[in-house]
Order: structure tokens, then C-alpha cells, then sequence
């Protein structure tokens, strides 16, 4: 088959490799129905993350269990299932507490730009649908897999609930779909940062109330201007530099949540700064498996959409033109047809 | 009157300072009952603050009303009330949610070395008890104005509930009454760290079910070892320093609470770290106001007797032994008699 490789910075090509197998009895193969690239692909990308060999590239999948190892139980061939980036037993204290991204065994799902894929820890990992989704809904519930389960964390992390004063940070796929799920889960006023018009225009149809252009102090300002002066109950942070942390952290009211989802890349927090900001922070690599069940009824129910961040559809063998597309800000999300 | 002044490091004086008056219609003036000294008083004392002008020491506080303002409506003359380090209004947003501390017209109290004591917002910051209490309650009550109610925020800002594994970083008095205040809020189990024979035998009596003498990393070791691997639910930091808050993101399981109430002095905390181990994170200055009435309750019905805190007693004049038997550690806390 051929998938996506990432050779150094800018180097992303579409090659032969080998086909995945079961290696493991708790392993399951997954032929995709499609598959995309995701904001955090862009660090190793433009050079931030350096790896020394080759790497197969994508994290994000869903499709039709082709076989599974002997130990499987819960899924099984011909189902359609979605995962998360971080293969997971379901069952460790960890798991049971809901941070299954922190599992005491799991393991990174890598290499799913890509027309098959190895799922580790099958059993714990995958869910699946009821029936075999019709077409229109695949976008969606590949989303599901990462951006959207990653931008619900950011909201339930930082309290979101009935009634709240949500701010996004980050108008990538995940800020956006933090803003998809804030109004789900009940905020009544949801401030977008953003500067760029479509990305803007999806914000509002996702339940964003407001929209603030300006950047660090002076987006603070705003946010502050915007809620007499209190602050956000709620700050998503879903960026990850150390510029949208302190943007974040300086939106929140006193007793307020700032959340952040993307991999800090550079941040540094001075302790005697939080302690008199008071702002509850908490974050790290989103638990989507907790989530998923509820995403699935969502998406399957028709009540979200959230495949609308892809604005753009290539064949997987343009895969390094969907990169340079995403790097250049000329797409906010990818889809690639496999 | 006469009350202790710091004129710079390990320099406490105590002499002649003006009576305080009423300055604002909110003020009142409070003669004190008893008053002490705090950990954090050690701060400048041990020139890790410092100050260009003499300071006139001490915030904590109760004692019986003396005059108030004219626009004071809620305590009168004659009462008995407890206070905290910040005056607040308890009518702005920020208290109304919760962080009085976070006051938008907080203003520090100080001076509480003395036997009168000038509050401002007389009406929002003061609490008054039903009755003046037997003097055998007067040391439980003062641990209320600072030291009770800032252990009992570390409890709360952590999470913790009927159940909780919770371990306790720091043996002064506030991380001793941390573990008094887990142990109201329902913890099953107190791992409280410190290596001080009667600091140990306090915690023990306040409900620590566990005593860890390791310190850093073999501290957090062993916390997970007696966790099963899996680390404490929530993690009490009542230090301020980076070793202690290190140790403490340290010792929380994923998805585990860290909370932090000694003002951090020289804490940097590294963002891809906290991201990966998935604690929550919530500290500040104690909203005390918030906990003051069940805190009064407690003690008048003397169902917790937190003065047990206070292992040295002093007349106020010897105030100046007072800090230095608390800066040496042979004592826990100082009562001064005023």
C-alpha cells in the first residue's frame, strides 16, 4: 500500500509501505473510510519536533474492521469504528478515571494517512457504530477520532456548562470545534478569537456569540471590555504556544477555567503569576475515548457537524499538497480520500 | 499602643505605633483577642521579600468590635468577629463567585501584632460569632481568620470529597490543617509528608492516616507506591516552593488535582510537563470570607479544635522570640497574648 511519510521539515511523501498486520492478539486492522491531517502534524512538519528516521504520518482514523487478533472480543470484522490517537486498555485506574490518554499501557496510533491501519489494544480503543454510516456522515465521524474529542475536552475541562461565558483561543479545527462543543454543552456566550473571515464565518455557525480580533493584550482587553470587566468563566486555550497561554490565562475572571489542549510547545508559567490570577488550569492530550460514545449519538443523530472544518478534499496521493495547504493557512482542515 | 514592626531581616521590633482609627465610613476598629504569627510572616522576615520601609506585621485577627463607621450596618460594637487577610466587599462579581481574595476593592489588613486593628469593609470582610466565646475557643478561632480557612481552600481547590486518597505537601501549620480539613470533606485516606516528630503526631490526630518522611522524588516514589502505582487523587501544596510544587504535580495521579496555597516564590512550571501528567491546578490567596461561617460553626460546636496548631505562647511583647522559634522550626505557630 502507499501512506504518507514525513522525511524532515516540509519533506511529507506519499510512498510504498508495508502493510500493517496483527502483531499482537489484542490488535485490530482498520481499512479507512478516509483519512486527514491534523493541526499537531504541522509541528514535526515545519521542523519543531525533530525526528531523526522516517515517519509514517497521521494519528486520525475510522473505518471498516478488516481483521482482528484472537483476543479481540468487542469489535469485530466488517464494523465500523472509530479510535483515538492514543491506543488505549479501557480497563487500567487511569482509563476508569477517564484519562484514558493516560493509560498505564498505551500506545501512539501512528501512520493512518494511509489506506490500512494497525489498532493497538483494540477492545479498549475502538467504538462502534450501530450500522455502517452512510457516506455524508464520514467527514464527521472522523473528526470525531481526533479534532472534535479534543475540542470537547477543552470545554468540559474548563467547566463549561449552562449558562457560561466561553473564550476560544485558536481558530484552528480544534478552537473551532471547542466552540461547537461550549454550545453543546450549554455556554450561553461563546467569544471567538480570530482574525481570519472563513474561519470566522464557521465559528458563528458553530454557536460563537462573539468575535474578537485582536491578540494578546489587547485581545485580553477585549475580553474583559466584553464581560464588564470580569473575564471569561471559561478559556479554552487551543493553540499552544507560550503567546495563547498567557493570552488564555489573562482572559479568565478570578476562580475562572482556562483549559489547553494542544502540545505546549515553549510555555513556561510563573507560579506566583497563576496564584494571583486564581484561574483553575488543566489540560493535556485530550481522553477521546471518553467521549466518543456521546460524539457518535451526536453525529449519528445529526444534532453536530462537525466535518464542516474540512474545507478541503484531496486524494491521498496529494497528501504533501494538503500539508502545504494547512501550513499556509489556506485550509483549516484536510480531508484525504483513500 | 504597642506591636511589632519588621524593620528588615530577622529585625522585629516591637514599639509604639499609633492607636488606629477610623478612616473610612466602611472601617472598624477590632481589639484583638489574641494574635499570632504566620508562615508567611516569615517571607520577609527572612529578607526573601524585602521592604523599604518599616512594616508594621501580622493579618490575622479576631477579637471584639471597638467602633465602627458610619456606613457599617452588618457587626456593631460589642461583637466578636473574625476576619481575613484581605478586606473585601463581598458584593463584586469576584466574591460573589466565590474569591474574595480577588476582591475588586480587596485591600490587605495589616498590623495584626497589636492589640487594635483598623478592617476595612467592615461589612463584607468581618464575621460575627452568635455569642463571645469562652476564651478556650479563642486560639481555634483565630486559626479560622488565616491558617484554617486557607488549608480548608487547599482541600476544596483540590477536589476533595467522601473517598479521596489525598496527600499533603508540607508540615506547617497550614498543611496541618489541610489535613484537618480533608478529613471534614470526606478523604478515606491522608498521606501527610513531613519528617518532624510532633508536626507527624498533629497530623496523626488531625485524621493523616499515613506519614511519608521522603522528601522530592523518593516523596513521590513512595506516595505512588502507596497508591498502587497510581498516585494521590489529590495533592495538597502548602509549601511554595519549586521543589514542594515539583513534588506535588509529581505525586498526583492523571486526572488528579493539584492545588496550591503559599504564595510560590521562584516556581516555574513548564507547560509540556503539566500536559502530560494531566493534573488539574488551582491555587491562590485562601478566599477565606467564603469558608468563615462554616468555619465558626465547626468550632463553636467543637467538632475540629484546629488552635491545637498553636504550640508556643507568648505575651505580645515577646514577639520578636515568636518569629525566631518559628523561623528555627521549634515551633509550629506562635499565639500571642495581647
Amino acid at each position: 500500500m502507499r501512506g504518507a511519510v514525513l522525511y524532515g521539515p516540509r519533506d511529507v511523501r506519499f510512498e510504498e509501505r508495508e502493510e500493517p498486520k496483527i502483531i499482537e492478539p489484542t490488535d485490530a486492522i482498520v481499512r479507512l473510510s478516509a483519512s486527514c491531517i491534523c493541526g499537531s502534524d504541522l509541528w514535526p512538519y515545519r521542523g519543531v519536533q525533530r525526528a531523526s528516521d522516517p515517519v509514517p504520518m497521521g494519528h486520525e482514523y475510522c473505518g471498516i474492521v478488516e481483521e482482528v487478533g484472537r483476543a479481540v472480543t468487542s469489535v469485530k470484522r466488517g464494523q465500523f469504528v472509530i479510535g483515538s490517537f492514543f491506543a488505549s486498555d479501557n480497563t487500567c485506574p487511569h482509563c476508569r478515571a477517564g484519562y484514558q490518554t493516560s493509560c498505564q499501557h498505551r500506545q501512539l496510533v501512528g501512520g493512518a494517512q494511509a489506506p490500512l491501519l494497525r489498532v493497538p489494544l483494540a477492545d479498549g480503543t475502538l467504538v462502534a457504530t450501530r450500522d455502517v454510516p452512510p457516506a455524508d456522515l464520514i467527514p464527521s465521524l472522523l473528526a470525531a477520532s481526533d479534532v472534535l474529542g479534543t475540542g470537547w475536552f477543552a470545554a468540559d475541562a474548563a467547566n463549561v456548562g449552562t449558562g457560561s461565558t466561553v473564550a476560544v483561543v485558536g481558530d484552528g479545527a480544534v478552537g473551532l470545534l471547542a466552540v461547537l462543543s461550549a454550545k453543546q454543552l450549554g455556554a450561553q456566550r461563546i467569544i471567538a478569537m480570530s482574525r481570519h473571515e472563513t474561519r470566522q464565518k464557521l465559528a458563528l455557525e458553530f454557536g460563537a456569540t462573539d468575535i474578537v480580533t485582536e491578540r494578546a493584550d489587547e485581545g485580553v482587553a477585549r475580553i474583559k471590555e466584553l464581560t464588564q470587566g470580569v473575564g471569561a468563566d471559561a478559556v479554552l486555550e487551543c493553540v499552544g504556544t507560550a503567546e495563547s497561554m498567557k493570552q488564555a490565562i489573562g482572559a479568565a475572571r478570578p476562580g475562572g477555567y482556562v483549559s489547553y489542549v494542544g502540545v505546549p510547545h515553549g510555555v513556561q508559567l510563573e507560579g506566583q503569576d497563576l496564584f494571583f490570577r486564581h484561574v483553575h488550569l488543566h489540560g493535556g492530550p485530550a481522553p477521546v475515548r471518553r467521549y466518543l460514545p456521546r460524539l457518535i449519538e451526536l453525529i449519528e443523530g445529526r444534532k453536530i457537524e462537525p466535518g464542516k472544518v474540512f474545507d478541503l478534499t484531496l486524494p491521498l496521493e496529494k497528501v504533501a499538497e494538503g500539508y502545504r495547504a494547512m501550513d499556509e493557512r489556506r485550509a483549516i482542515k484536510t480531508l484525504l480520500r483513500v
